[in-house]
């Protein structure tokens, strides 16, 4: 499944990342992956102490993409609104769901501290992120001061990881693109508010 | 599992919900839903067709419950963000999840037409009835005219899904409580706003 170009290591671990999310953490075998990635047992025992092992590099990996994806939008120049937007309606595989919230669903990942530990990590710091540019946003008078970052951060993290839920329901991503909308209308008529009464 | 005074019937539903809670629809095989209602496959053949009659006669109940939790909220007299209030603030067991949006991580309860049915509708109702309270809160001029109905309750509804997620992630119900005060904060400085264009 890998080009002879891509080394051993690195297809254990976007195999790993492949059945994980297929099957779950339970149903991925070390032979399955092993199958996957067209290497051998000596080869996987080379690189990683096991499943356990390799399980942790590919959720560690899975949860960095997700951070640099929500960092490159966050971080760009414009309102704490402007970047609010670009982070939540950015390209996203809505049927498939969130890598990472999905995770929390897989009872052999919760179960394990070190496995749900970046899974937890990664929510956290999503939360933290947003209510800093929230709070940018209040400090800047863009948003009204009566907003409480941290709750409206919690919320907007929320509504994604329920708007993949929904989405999930239906069979459709039209309710997530509703949920998004929503939480948008909400935050944007509060800008105009806090707008309004700066002029 | 059952007092002697429920009827096998009742037994078997009771005990199909609880392994579909706990085990999903793959790990609950027709044995240990007799075992668990301490009835025998004759019982259980002639009360249901099968496991798949049995698993939709156990969604449907736990879809029922879920719509008769929400609409005793909805429906009391008050203000919509009261009734909205009082929905979103009721006692949930959090970290346990939400019975409904839960089987849409079940890919066997998903890819089953007539299984996934009962959790599509649910949650369609739900935004529906949301919607309408919202409609209702809009036309007394207590929510803001530039509200838009649907999508705030799709964000709503994804709002609780997602604490759930975030409350599996941490292990705590606080991000949940967090992410309901966001919106509910949100959705009261509308309401303030609202009335203070009125007076």
């Amino acid at each position: 499944m890998y080009s002879k170009g891509v080394n051993a290591e690195e297809r254990l671990i976007e195999s790993t990342r492949a059945l994980l999310w297929e099957r779950g953490y339970v149903g991925t075998s070390p032979k399955a992956i092993q199958q996957r990635a067209g290497a051998g047992q000596g080869s996987m025992y080379h690189h990683f102490a096991g499943k356990h092992d390799l399980a942790l590099t590919a959720i560690r990996r899975t949860a960095e993409e997700l951070r640099a994806a929500a960092e490159a939008r966050l971080s760009v120049p414009g309102t704490a609104l402007g970047r609010v937007t670009a982070y939540l309606r950015r390209e996203r595989d809505v049927l498939k769901g969130c890598p990472v919230g999905r995770l929390t669903q897989d009872p052999d990942v919760m179960a394990d501290p070190a496995l749900r530990a970046p899974v937890e990590e990664t929510l956290a710091w999503l939360r933290a992120r947003l209510a800093q540019v929230l709070e940018e946003g209040r400090a800047a008078g863009e948003l009204d001061s009566r907003l409480d970052p941290p709750a409206t951060a919690a919320t907007i993290v929320a509504v994604l990881q329920g708007g993949y839920v929904l989405a999930r329901a239906s069979g459709t991503a039209d309710p997530f693109d509703q949920a998004i909308s929503g939480v948008l209308a909400l935050l944007t008529l509060h800008a105009a508010e806090a707008a309004r009464h700066r002029a």
